[in-house]
Parts: C-alpha cells; structure tokens; sequence
C-alpha cells in the first residue's frame, strides 16, 4: 500500500465481490442487518448488540418527526419551489439541523461526558451529590443545564420515562444516563422548580452511554429526521399545503421604509 | 378544523401527550417499532409487515456506502473546509445524489412501473415475451434500459441475486422484479451480448413492488446514504484523508490561458 | 504538464503572486473590475464590455429579491432553526431556485435559443412571422410559451419594458431579444388574450443574448439570490419574523388519521 | 397593518410596480445601481458611497475564487454526481464556505471589532501601543492573532498591499484597517518574527470598516464565492476535470479492517 493510499473499512468492490465493513454485502448484510443497526455499525465500526440497536432505534423513533417544525416546512417550501430535486428537498431540510431545534441531543450528551465523575458513583446517593454539584455549578455560572426543561410537556415528557425503561429493560443504563436522571432528581433543590428531562436530552444521553462518538450525535439526531423529512415531503406530495404556507406568509407582508444598520 | 388549518398523520403533540402515525410515541413506537420499518411507515403511512421490512432494510444495506464516491469525497471535503456544522457535511454529501450516481434506482422503478402489463402474466414465458417487446423498443429508440449493465460487476452483481432470494423467501416478487428478471433473461436475445442486472436498479424495482411512492425513490436512495456519509465522516474523524485528497488536486494544478466559451 | 494535471483559467497563485483569469488579482482586478463585471469574466473567461456588464446587472437587479418568496422564507427558518451557520442558511435558500421559481429564466432563454432562426429575419415583419409559427406550434402542441404571462403584473411587467430599454441603449438588443418581443406582440393573434412578457422570461434573453452559457443561465439567478437571501439574513437580525412565520404554522396544525399511499 | 404583518424594506410589488428598498425597481434600481452597490444595499439598507462600493468590490473580488480549493473540488464533484441540478452543485460549494476556509474573513473582522479602542488613538504610536497589547495579550493566551500568518505568502500577501492603497485612495482607512495595519508593524516584537498579514483578514477588516453587520461578514465571503463557483462550474462544462478527480481517488483506495471507535 503505497503512501496516498486512502484507506477504508466502509464499501469496497472488487470485479466479483462487494465488503462492507470487512463482511460480503450480499451474503452477510443484505437480509441480515437491520437499518438501524447498520447505521450504528458504519458510525462505530462495531456490530451492536440486540439490546443496543433497540436503545438506538428507540432514539431514532423519538427524534424521527415533530411535526411542522421549521425543517419541515423548509423541506415542504423547498419541494414547492424546486420540485425536480428530491435531494435539495432533503439537504434543505437537514440545513436546519443545527443548534437550536436539533441542538440539544448533542448538547446534552457533550455535557454529561464533561462532567462524569471519575470514579462512578457505587449508588444514587452518590450520583445525586455529583448531579448537585454540577447544578450548582451552572446555576452559578448563570448557565442552562442542557436536557432539562420543555416549553410544551411541562409535566414530564414522555419519552424520556420510556428511553429510561428501555434502557433499563436491554441493561444499558450506564453513566451518562444515571448522571442525566440524577440531575432530575436533585434539581429542584438548586432550581427551587420542577422542570422535566426533555426528550431530546435523554436522547443524547443514552447515545453517549451506547459508546457512538459523541462528535456525531447531531448527526443520528439529522438521520432520523431524514426518515421524517421523507414522510413530510410524501405527505406533501399526497395532500400539499407549502403553497397555502407560502401565501399565508405573502398575504401579510408590508411594505415599510429601509432601516440603516447600526453596528 | 379551520379552512387554514394544517393536516398532518405525522408528529403531533399536546401537553401530556406525543403521537406519530396516529400511534402513542413513547408507549407504541419507541422500543417497538425499527428505523427502517419507521421509514416506510413515515412514507407510506402503512405499517409494514415484517417480510415488507426485510427487502426495505435489505434495499438500505445495499445502497448505504459505496466506498468513495464522488458523494463521500463531497462530505469529508466540506468537513475539511467547515468542520464546524455536521448538517453541512451531510446535506453536502446528499446534493451529489442525483441523475448519475444514485439516480438508476428511482430511474428503473419508474421504467419498469410504466411499463407493466396489464393484466400481469402467468408465467415466465408471458414476462419473457413483454420483456422483449420493451428490450426492442428501447433499442430501436436508441435509448439504453435502466438497470442493466454494471462498469465493474460484469459477470453478475451479488446485490441483484440477493435480493430476489430474499424476495423470493418473503413472498414479495410482484411484478416489478419478475418484469426485471424477465428482461436480464431476454435482452441477450437483442443486445448480442449478456449484462448484468445491476445493483442500483434492482432496488429500484423491489421498492416498487413494496408500494413505495415513485416520486420517492430516489429519497431511499438518499436515506440508505445518510448512513453511510455518516459512515464516512466517522471515519474522517479516526483517520482523516480529506486533506491529503484536496492536497493530491492541489499539487497537480496547471494554470491556463482562458478560453473564452463558445456556445 | 503531466497527463495528471488539473488545467485552470481562474485563480492560481505563487509564493509572491496571485493570478485570477490570467491577470495580476491584486494589481489588475482588486480596485479595477466591478462585481457584476468579474461575475460575467469568471463565466464566460471574457471580459465583458461596459454596455454588457450594465445589462448584465440590470438582469441581477431585477432577480436578486421578490420579497418572502419561498427561497427568503425558508433561508429566515433556517436561520431560526441553525442560526449557527450562515452557509447553511444561504444554501437552503438556494436550493428553492428550481424549475419552478427561478427556472424560467433559463427556460425562457433556452426556449428563444433552440427556435432562433437561421439567419435572423431582417425586420420586425420576420420575426414577427417566426414568432407566429412558434407560438402556434406550442399551441397546438399543448405547451405554454416561457416568459409569457405573469400572476400579479397582468397588464406588463415593468422590469421587461426597462430591460429591452436598456439593452437598446447600450446596442444590445440582441436575436434572443427581439424574438421575445415579436412573440409579445403576435402572441394574442393565436391565444385570443394579451398576456405580458414577464421579468423572469425577458432576463433569460437578455442573458442569453449576453453570449453566457445557457446551462448557467440559473446559476445567474442564483448569483442574484444570493445577495437577494443576505439582504432577507441581515433583515431577520434587525427585526425577526421567523418564529413568528414558524408559530402561524404551527398554530394551524391538526392530526388527521394517516391515509396510506396509493400509487 | 395587523400584528400578524410581516413587514420588510426589502422586495414588494403591486400590480403595477415593483419597489426594492424603498425605490421603484425598474425606473432606480436596474440599469442605474451596479450589483456589488446592490449587495451592500441589501445587506446595510443604506445605498454606499462609490468609494465605499469600490473598496467592497475590491473585497469580493479578493474573495471570489482561489483555484482548486475544498469548495470549488466540491462543486464540480456534485456536479458530476448530480448534473441536474445546479442550484445543489453551488448550494453544496457553499457548504464548505465555513470556519476553516472562509472564516478568517469574520474572524479577523469580530475580532478587530471587540478590540477596538475607545476613543481611538490620534496617531500610530497610539495605534501601535494598542496593537502591542492585544498581540500580547493573544499571545499570553495562547491564541493566534486572526488575520496574521499565510502558508503560502509568506513575505507578503498582495492582497492585503492593495486593499490598503485602495481604502487610503478613497477615503475609508477606519479604525478597524488601522488596527490591522498596526498588528501588521508591532507583531515581531511580540512573537519574535515577521508574518504577513494575509487577504481574508484584510479582506474581514475592510467589511468591518464600511459598517456592515459582523455577523454577515462571512456572508459576503459567500456572495464572491458564489461567482467563483459559477465560473468553476463554467470550466467544468468547458473542460471537465472531476471525474479524473475521482478517478484519482479511486484509483489509490485500499480496504482496511474496521477499526471500533474509542472516545
């Protein structure tokens, strides 16, 4: 292998064969390998276990689609605008992605990786006393803890209740997350109010304790909204309304005089 | 309703509660249902049956990463030049997939679909003699039929004889895939000489078969690459080689006199 | 030179000097050459004369912001969404600038192109003449003429009369031009109304009739967009309107029952 | 006008006019306002001075195109793989115009900006002592001065030369250049060798200078790179090199064995 050989484990193909991930694509991922867990085998070139690609796909599903978020109508006005280019439907929508709507999966993950305590706690009282001082901290700071707090399920969001199960339920309940359900714990103390762990959060915290690299969890967080994206732009192709989007925003636009900027 | 209102069958929420699909997010999605089966429930707001999601999962294995392609140079290349925005590197990636190199699957799904008889045949001899009749007309056209032929995989691609057996063992040849084999048995009969069934556009007609939107298959194609420019990235991020490949461009640039354009 | 070696006409540089299109940047063009003017030159490797670059400009004005169209919607949910990331917020922007919004420029110069005839008539009675055949042959064959017809400007676009003015000012009225005009006044002989020839159809003569590629022809509109998307970035950080675009949506949202595709 | 109004001083027309900034469209703006003066209108709401236009243009056409950068490979791949569709193909070039190679330009402009003395000094001791605190101050830091250094132009970007003379000839040698220049002078007596001060942040000091918004800078960047990648993509058409390109790394692809990913 000379010295500008570019190396890869991902896809490679010879006359007769083709590998993927060092294994014949044919034989021994067609049919064999889910979606999900290929994805989180190409992300970490490691085969997930059963209970790990339920805990992924379980994120997957939670992050998938919200509805008419901006991303969505973005992908929806894009289509409206450029309907002979499914992939500029799909690129428009992912640009969205990025840290305020989609953000906090991979905040949340990169701060609770910040801030494990090394050694781990042996019980939750321990984990509580590390998720206080953590509180205290940002609260200090003036900072947000990232996870905590919804402007809609004020009362708890249901996924996150349900990602702790399934996590619990596969084993896989591991520091990131114990960390994260402390600071639902011990918060209130600090806080003086109950907010709830959203479900982006949890999201990010059990991707970070399935091992995935954390520089990538924005990236799980846009792969299953690319799975959303296809359901709002077949929907929209079913039964549109970017049109009606388009003109409820055009009906109400007025004209005003320029402004200056002022640095 | 108001006559403004928005409609949707896909994320939906209140205060206490999130549905997707007219289902329970957290109770009877998450930890319930894959990501490939939530795919093709997203698009085609059916819930497939599980031998539906093997073929589906087997099409997204197929097309996940094909080493470096044009595709997932873009992605590690736009990481190179802004490694600051993850959304960038994937939507990047997904632009390249258009007409050339992803395009042969939405391309022979759509050819074979327009192109079924109908009534369907009994028998192979009845696909055989369609598939000559449309092999013909695309010759005397001039034009080529999708699917067929591969530049590397001459002697057969192992993608095409995989996913007719696994469609086979889930009961999902329909007419699509038996049009498709019908023409990789007759075209020797016209062409003078014998192509494969290629990779790309067997999944185009296997998709079909599934009942997957046609304006939408390109958007699979899409959804399989997202995973693997993530693949990609990843592995840019172990042992990068995007600036070694914008460095190989770099050092073997000429410059030239213009040359004024000539319509 | 070896074989390997990638040619360029446009920006090359040295230890000690930087060339752009054959010429000294700093010393030649930095100071020297206009935007519009450089634009043109990096398209078409010639420089443009003065008379060209002032129609050449005349046509990015007209396309360069048409108010909260999609593109400028969707670049001001972007920024909402990803406010981290200018590029992305341009390039959702542009990815709107398809066949249906920006592409009748480049269909409309397209269009007049393929029906020029050879050799142009000599007076407005043959292209007149030319015209008639070439509106009649789309009647007949159910197809609409580009650049014919505008849903607000009924009675005549007002950015199609300035161009041909300024094109005549500066001798510019070229074979493109004039066919468009002998189509504006022969038209409703053949379809029994007036309709008028809008901005969008007379840039792409004008542009076309510039000597510019035609396979660039949406690339100038998406020149012009650009700087039409930063004026509708710099407005949404003056005073947002967004969130307030995203909630009117949101607010008008209603979950319906999922109704399965239907080929 | 109603609370749901969505005002702008940008686009808007009425059956019979069309007004961009505040100005009748076709009659003010096309064929009487160049277009770098149109994106600075744009972006400020304020028309520019002609000095202030020529030292903006001197700035995009720095800016336009470097040869076979990370963007302009990006381009012509996409265009390779998606031909289709040029608004992805500049979308995507777009894409890399991030913090790595088109962000010094916003960097070296923020940067000038937050360190702006108050009042400014009256001459270049004043100047200079300045600069010899914040490189000081950088350098204690551990920091880097952005705008100071370039890996090719070592002995002196022309760029930055020019831009100078340009901003002097016309008047607009503010605060933000003078800082610069004074980086420029004291450095070595700090860091112990001579750097050159190089075109993008010049180019960031410059914007800074004419009062447009820092959190466009990089915008403008973006607008030039705009018309680099058209004419790129000019010289793709004319003579391509992008499947060489591929090829290129094709040819030198190896597969290697996955390697898990540890965090």
């Amino acid at each position: 292998m000379s010295e500008r050989e570019y190396p890869t484990a991902l896809g490679a193909s010879t006359k007769d064969t083709i590998t993927l991930l060092g294994h014949d694509l044919a034989d021994e991922v067609m049919g064999e390998v889910g979606f999900g867990e290929l994805a989180f085998w190409l992300a970490t070139q490691r085969r997930p276990a059963p209970g790990e690609v339920r805990v992924f796909e379980a994120v997957l599903a939670a992050l998938a689609d919200h509805g008419f978020t901006p991303t969505a109508i973005v992908a929806r006005l894009t289509h409206l605008s450029a309907p002979d280019s499914v992939q500029g439907v799909l690129a428009a929508g992912l640009l969205g992605g990025g840290s305020r709507f989609l953000g906090v999966t991979e905040d949340c993950g990169r701060f609770l990786h910040r801030h494990l305590p090394d050694p781990p706690p042996h019980d939750d009282a321990g984990w509580d006393a590390c998720a206080l001082r953590i509180v205290r901290a940002q609260r200090e700071a003036g900072r947000f803890v990232p996870g905590l707090g919804h402007h809609v399920h004020k009362d708890g969001d249901p996924r996150t209740r349900r990602l702790f199960t399934i996590a619990g339920e596969e084993g896989l309940l591991g520091p990131h997350l114990q960390l994260f359900a402390a600071i639902g714990r011990v918060h209130p103390e600090v806080l003086g109010k109950r907010l709830p762990l959203n479900g982006a959060g949890v999201c990010g915290a059990a991707l970070a304790d399935l091992g995935l690299p954390l520089e990538l969890l924005r990236g799980f967080a846009l792969l299953a909204r690319t799975a959303g994206l296809i359901g709002q732009l077949a929907e929209e192709l079913r039964s549109p309304v970017a049109n009606e989007i388009f003109l409820s925003v055009d009906r109400h636009t007025g004209s005003v005089d320029p402004a200056p900027y002022r640095p």
